[in-house]
Formats: C-alpha cells, structure tokens, sequence
C-alpha cells in the first residue's frame, strides 16, 4: 500500500515510523508545509519523500490527515473532491464534528473515515515521534457508516498495523466524550501551571522543588497552542460544558473545607478514588 | 544506626527498603497500628520486629514518623516527652506548621527534626513500599535552627542514605509551598475524576476509551482519604488559597473559550508551557 501523511509532527511521524515498520506502506510519503520540519523528518527517514499535496493524492492508495484539527477541516474539501474510487482519506484529529459536517453529502464522503488515535504526549514536531506510541492504545472511528466498506478495511488495517484497538462511536458522541477524557485534562493542567507560576514569581521556587505527582498532574501543560487552540475551537460547546462540571466539582471540594466538612471531604475523596476500577 | 519507623506504609516502608540496603540501620524495627500492615510488613521483611511506640523510643537512636499527618501531631508532643539527649525524632508528614507549632517549646524540641521528602505514589500500605522511591527527590527540612546539630546531622545521613537532595526553608513558606505543588495537584486530580465519572455514569464510557494523557493527570485521584483529609485540615488556609488562584486561571480560560477570544487562549497557553523551562 502507498500511504501519504499529511503533517509530519508528533502523530503523523509515530505513524510513520510504526507503518514502515510494520511492513505495510510499500512507499511513504510526506506533506508538511514546515520546511524544517520537512527536512528533519527526511533526515529521519520518517519518509521516502516530501511531495506537495496533490502530488501524495496522485501516488497513494491512502492519505493520514495528522495536522492541527482547523487544517484538517480546510483541506479535506479539496482532498475529497480529487479522491479516486479507490483511495481511502483518514483524518486523525482529536474534535471531529466540525471536520465530518462539512463532508457530509460530498459526494466523495464515501472514501472518507474520521478516527481519532486516543495517545500523544506532550511534544510536537518530527523529532516528537516514538516508536510504539499507539500499541495498546484505542483507536475512536466515528459515523462509518457514512464510509465505504474498503475505506473502512483500509483503515482498520492501518491502525492494526500500529497494534491499536477499536471503538465505534458517532462524531457528536466522540465529541462529548474527548472534552472530558482528553481536552479537559489539558485545561485542567493549563490553568495547574498559570497558578504554580504565579506562586513562582512572587518567589517561591515552586517546580523546582516538585515532586512525581506535580510533574504527573502538569505535564500535559507543555502541549502546544498550535495543536491545542484550534482542538478547543472546534469543540467549544462540549469543552466549556466540561470546565462547567469540573469547575462545580472543584467548589464542592473547597465548600468541605471552607466548612471544615471533613466527613464529606472524605466521601467526596472515596467517589474520586473509584476511577482505579474505571482506568 | 538502630531506626525505628512509626508507620509501615508507603512513605514508612520505602524508607525502611532503601535504609536496610544503603547499610545504614543496624536494627530496623516497625511501629504500625493496623494488625493487616504489621503482618504484611513482617512477611515482606521490611523491619526485623514490630513493637510498641515506647519499646521503639527505648529501642532506637532516630525514630522516622510517618503515619498520617493527624497521627504524627497526636503523638509528637509524648514521644518528645521521652526523647533522650542522644535520640532523634524526625516526622515525615506533608504539611508541618501544625505539627510543629505545638512542638514550639518543649523541653526536647532540639531533638526533633521537621521534613518532608517530596516523593509519593498514589497508592498505599506496606505493598505500596517501593525501592528507590526517594532516590533523586527532594526533602524538604524545616526550621533547623530548632533542631540540635547533632539531630540534623542524623536526619542528613538518613536522608542522604536513601539518595535525596535538600532543601532548607521555615514550616510557614513550606506549607504554602506544599500547597501549590503538591496538595493543589491531588484536588485537581479529585475534581477531574469526579467530573468524569459524573458524565460515565450518565452512560459513556469514557475512562475505557482514555489515553496516557488523562490517566496521567487524573492518577493522583486514587490517593487515600486516610492520608489525604488530615493533609487538607493541617493545611486548610494555604490549601483553599491555591484552589483560588487554580480556579481564577480556569475561569479566565474558560471566559476566552466563552468570548471565542482564541489570541489570548493562545496567549495564555504560551504562558502555561513556560512549565517545561521550570520542571
């Protein structure tokens, strides 16, 4: 199979690296408009070639669309209008809705499916890439029923090759569910990071002193405004609906103490501690 | 050396795993309230016996509490009562202005060392104890000037046996210090997995499908109640302080998401990445 990935950063190079090693892309192509990040990711061998987009839509039987989610949302238009029947088109972003409306009735839809690859880390960039990033991991596929059978086995054969699980689940549904396991996560750190930093530079030598857990809960703060604007743009409903109930949570937990509520403290810290039987 | 730990869980037990192979106890010996702990303690061999608070005191030339913070104030002020001039007392809690305010005073007060080694799992208990858990970490030693040279000196070896750096600041600063980096990160940790269960109880199944990114910053969320609500008590005003400046920094993120304002949600996530210069 040849397969071209469009954007070589952190998800689109681990696919790469993983695909090639798989055996499955007999040539590998990549799009990036980021001419360092072109040149790294040829130094790399992430792939054979850097080619333009309609070059990688002429020589592929599959295209990974892995740039930022606004990206993904402007180029797919084009890409499905020179779609061929026999060409499969993956998107890979994290918020899906406002990237699967705007294909839906384009006359191509069918050679399109919307999956969302649930791992990363926190870094960018081809040198961002690792081996093995999404074995084990779970792979959401969303409305497949709007993609044609042999798109569907293209890409279920793609994130296979990667070792990654499926699940099934439609663009709105997928869209609820991420702002709570993923893109809250990331606003939970964010503002984690804004207020320790205030502390710091009023003099206090916060971080340098933290321990495993600081580090564990903040990490995801050093994600990149450019991946991570356009995901909160496109899922705002649901992401403002997440702070909302985060928000109300964090209150209860400081109404226990304002109140000195210690036995609901504790209950409120029990129902927290049975996410060990959920994760 | 003989050492004595009042407490064999997951703090008390890692010290007693790194402490018998750095060499340094001659004699280990245990003090641990739950029959369960003391027997799994025995088996694991982490201490060579377990016995009383006074046949420890009587037994042992530096005694390691560390049971919860509530427990550590409670027997403080009668282990003090029965410390000898060559004997060293050292607590290990996670907040300390309430634990050594009331050993402000007292007769033995020099004997006594205040510290607090930055390093922790969410779990909890003898099997929690892991080998070279402090190994590279910080500890935090309190108030020194209050504690006799020879008392620092022991408390140095110690900690030094198990691979920990120093750092020296007043119980005041450290408290609202622990607050930011440690004790706000478990209440963010607590609101996430609250927030999240709430939505998987209404039906999706949201921790199954989750990546790294959400199990990272939501794993502090399996920490106790039993070690956890005497931390948030001992240090309630520094505590409800950080959860001020953590919510303030939500609302202003959630206030851009809300005025669709993506310059300065951009802006305000530059700021929160500059993390990665201070962890």
């Amino acid at each position: 199979m040849r397969i071209s990935i469009v954007g070589l950063g952190l998800i689109g190079g681990s696919f790469a690296i993983d695909l090639r090693k798989a055996g499955l892309a007999d040539a590998l192509l990549g799009v990036e408009t980021s001419g360092e990040h072109a040149r790294r990711a040829l130094e790399m061998r992430l792939v054979d070639r850097v080619v333009s987009l309609p070059e990688a839509m002429r020589d592929s039987d599959a295209l990974l669309l892995a740039t930022p989610v606004d990206a993904i949302a402007a180029m797919l238009p084009t890409v499905l209008d020179a779609a061929r029947p026999d060409q499969t088109v993956i998107d890979l972003g994290s918020a899906k809705l406002r990237i699967v409306e705007p294909a839906r009735g384009h006359v191509n839809r069918a050679r399109y499916v919307a999956a969302h690859p649930m791992a990363g880390t926190e870094n960018a960039g081809p040198d961002a890439a690792l081996e093995g990033l999404f074995r084990g991991k779970t792979v959401l596929l969303c409305d497949l029923d709007d993609s044609a059978p042999d798109a569907c086995k293209t890409a279920l054969e793609i994130f296979h090759a990667v070792g990654m699980k499926f699940e099934f689940m439609a663009s709105d549904q997928h869209d609820r569910h991420a702002a709570y396991v993923s893109h809250l996560s990331h606003v939970a750190a964010y503002a984690l990071s804004l207020a320790v930093q205030t502390e710091e530079k009023a003099g206090y030598a916060v971080p340098r002193l933290a321990g495993g857990g600081f580090a564990s809960t903040v990490r995801l703060a050093k994600s990149s405004p450019e991946m991570w604007v356009p995901i909160f743009r496109h899922n705002r409903e649901q992401v403002l609906k997440s702070i909302e109930a985060f928000s109300e949570r964090l209150q209860a937990f400081k109404a226990c103490l304002d109140a000195e509520d210690y036995k609901k403290l504790e209950a409120l810290i029990r129902d927290a501690n049975q996410i060990r039987d959920l994760l």
